[in-house]
């Protein structure tokens, strides 16, 4: 099989990550990987959840936001804002990425504070997701060392990179980083969220029309680990500017 | 490490399934997994969603609703009806659950039709999403049967049952079948999906604490199996009553 | 005139309640009329709402929330969570189901607290309201004994039992307990709410087809009493187990 | 007791009926009753809903809807359509309307039309969905009138005049049409639709405070028959006019 | 052009404000412009909104809210309530309403206080947003003398009257107070508020069809002028009685 | 009075406009007016409104959508999706934008077509509206020239240019294109928006503080004039590129 636009089966596409692309919140990314581009922002607010002072909860807490643009999909959908409510699409992707910084935010370092994120999807072109969970572990890591340099943080609390990638079975090949296309047209479909010292944080692996096995899935998983050890070098190199 | 109510660590809790449980739809059954309790039912609808029509997607379609009773909580939960909206955690479990049903049936068969799951649930204690798609296997069974058996469908669409279990990593050690505590406390929570052929249909692991590495995902994909295998033997055990 | 099940016009359908049907509310029983099953629970929240707060009214409060699973009517009816919002029926009989409670309770011997009541109903098949009202009578004794048993209130802050029926004109003759086709058919539909003590709560009699006299309104009123006078026997045999 | 105006236990408060109040709706009043002041309007839609055409049902339809100015009470009120919904009190009420007017009207002879009802209460002092009914009558009349003559409708399809009040139980006495003030503090509250000829339409007869006996329900009865009796009256001279 | 009504195209419509129309109100206006009528009504209530005292803005509040009755349009128009949600069109008009006022409100006499507008058309014939502002002008003023005179203000802290007034330009000409026909018709559609010293408050102005020349702009606003002079004398005759 | 950027009264913000900035809709642009930074879209659906099917009005439509990302202003603003409604704002602000387009596009040679125009904020400073629209005129061009091009549409039905401009009065001055600090503390604020020959098509001023003279309002206009005619030039250029 050739990939349509020439890539090998394990071959990520050009990612780029543009720094502070927004002008007020904390920490601000543009990131585009292959066309799918999103900006992904984190703001601090004073203060935690009602529900964590119910229960009692001592530190911060971490929680996102995902949206589409209505043009940045190649038919244009309809604005979420106007319907008056979110997809379930929706709640499940930023539901995802809340959890996965979650598990990289050391709450107690955060003291009770929220940090927002927002991700909002500008080119939408497959792995819209993972886009975010990559670009947004760099603005929140922009995010807290600005903090931290204005005396807001005493120590920045997060651990360590975040970044995701997708897989998928697509004509009972393995192939890594799905392109819209491809995506829409794969049997199997999984997106692996890492930490930068190669462990999980989310694997979601749906079969959408095929079962997949065991040999299958650890294909899936090899491309995935493959891929973020190179997209984990870019988000290195950004911050290092 | 003992658990709570002295469970080996690969050791499933009680399950029973009534089957038609309920007077109206076509199958529905009571299905109890170590005290939750959700009831599934499976209705037919003549036509299929308006967004396959003007797709001009042809076969049928599934789709599934989930919802927790109010009194099913540990401490009573709002009425989503009430409230005037579904959850995020709400919308992202239905999904699943409709997902996973429609990876084993062969729309085509289906013909212009749309089957409703509904999984309501009346106790809950852990596992509430695994719960109710090892039981809507078994109810989605009976009223295809009982559809072929009316002539309203020629032949059974569905290819094979599915049944799921969740696993996850407590204490650094890999529990099966996370009672409401464990799931509360546990660092990692998956939940698997499979079919009776022993392929995956989803996976879905996240590390709410602590990001898991290679080896803990094989035994936790390792346990999920084991105790899978003792699912499907009840199910068919149900089906052939 | 004979009636589809055979019943006399001023018959019962076979009833019974099964205590403690749910893990964890205080109260709860599943109830079950000709068929129409319907799950009461009764959960106490320490406070009272804002408004009663705002207004400075002492005492405690009782509230209720009905909803029909979306399996549970003869054409799977559509979920209200899912839909948004309530329908006018489902405010309608919430609101009876409650002001016919607080008739019998003791607000100020309740104290700040505010009892929830949930009736679910999981088959219809006619007076679903009137076997949500009878059963939640049980659960809310239930409820209300083991808080006094656990020394969270004093005394028991119910006088007596609740109990509903329905009577109806259909083809010009008065019958008790309609069911489903009887009632969609009826002239006249009237629910009765009456306490153990013969004293009326509510009176609810609509001429859906037919504008009713003054005979016929006494003649309902008389099976009416009849009927519950049975209920009330039965209420008093669970509670005594 | 003297009740708080001077009336006498089965005295109404005065009425007045404005006719053709609005420009627009093809019958409309101005009902005064006590300070309680309502503008009913009917207006005439070819086709029925939905679920009609779905059911094959005959004939025509009619519905209400019922509001109240948020500056018609004695605090202000929240609008309704500011906070996005209807309030369960509000729908109860209109859903009384509606059934209350469909039982005299014959569908088969309204045709394939839709019947709108609006009554929204400009002044609020106790009793309005017993003048919006009352009123609406007379709306309906000079609409169903007027369609007659324009040739809209053969015939009128409305068989007579229906009118409501309330009665209840004030500290042990029985009261005629009570004002806003009587109403929250009565001990039972109920009120009666009837038809001009002398027939029960609805019959909602609620404990507030204080379940009620027979008696006192035979009392409450026949002060609201000499009520209706004069507010017929008044129906017959404006509709006369 | 002869206009429909046979008007001068400088000329306004007649004119009437009924004051004091509702019972509950501080103030209340039923005014009629050729037709169109509103309610107007102003409550004050103690305390300002959340954000006031969230941004520790010192001073009191001014709000309105703007609805059409259903039945006060040619054809009915849907029930806000009904639907769920205000339309732009409403909240575009209660905007504009509620800014109209506060412009001439002195914030730091009014105290920490919220003056709640509301105007609801019963009639609607072109202008709604007009009249309700002409109304509210001298709803207002009654209201606060009312509550200067009860000892709550000390003194009024309104400056001076308001009033608005549309003017538009059809088939090329100027014309001054369009009724529903000029004003679904016009090219240029302008609704001019202003204080009674002659200062401009809002000025809106849309071309709907045509954009419009300097020439045109200004011979609009010296008709506007014109017919507010009208318009101040007549408030100023109902507020002098 | 010196302004804080140092600009001179009637001196414009530095303005720039990348086309074509997004893949899929038919035309787009990124403008940034002195930091305020908005992507306009154009999309073309194929049919027209309901309403417009149901009045039988022939030709097409155009209509918008607008939203500010949450990052995008000064402190966070709450996701309207995720509140489930548009804020009043944001409807006025939408309809401005939509009607200012529909009197510079031939509705007869648009077809029946639906244009739609989606305005994202992603950085505020004051502005918005305006930035939009300038923005939204040229990406408009991009996308009907290229409909014209691929055959979509025989001509282009967009008569002119059209583009927007803030100007006030703060301490007293006039001033031109106001940033978001000058906008906060104006007593009046003016958005004027006109065609490339001259013409005004909005023109909405506001008098948060203080009503303004005839005097301020030529002064107000000629500064308009002066900001609008450089604005015109600069979207000539973009579109000759």
């Amino acid at each position: 099989m050739t990939r349509q636009d020439g890539r090998k089966n394990d071959e990520l596409r050009t990612v780029s990550i543009t720094p502070s692309f927004l002008t007020h919140p904390a920490g601000s990314v543009l990131i585009d990987v292959g066309g799918t581009r999103v900006i992904c922002a984190v703001s601090l607010e004073q203060g935690v959840p009602s529900w964590m002072r119910a229960q009692n909860v001592s530190g911060g807490w971490v929680t996102c936001e995902y949206g589409l643009l209505p043009a940045s999909t190649h038919q244009r959908c309809q604005r979420e804002a106007a319907k008056g409510k979110q997809s379930g699409r929706t709640m499940e992707i930023q539901r995802l990425i809340g959890r996965s910084f979650r598990s990289v935010i050391d709450m107690e370092k955060l003291g009770a504070n929220t940090l927002h994120i927002d991700c909002d999807v500008i080119d939408a072109n497959g792995g819209t997701r993972c886009a975010s969970i990559t670009g947004t572990s760099v603005a929140l890591f922009l995010a807290l060392r600005k903090m931290v340099k204005e005396g807001i943080l005493p120590e920045i609390p997060m651990k360590e990179n975040v970044a995701a990638i997708s897989v998928g079975m697509l004509n009972g090949e393995c192939i890594l980083d799905l392109c819209y296309e491809e995506d829409s047209a794969a049997e199997v479909d999984m997106n692996i969220v890492m930490t930068e010292s190669g462990k999980f944080v989310e694997i979601q692996g749906t079969a959408e029309e095929q079962p997949f096995s065991d040999e299958e899935l650890a294909k899936m998983l090899s491309y995935a680990k493959k891929g973020l050890a190179e997209i984990f070098e870019m988000q290195r190199k950004v911050l290092a500017e």
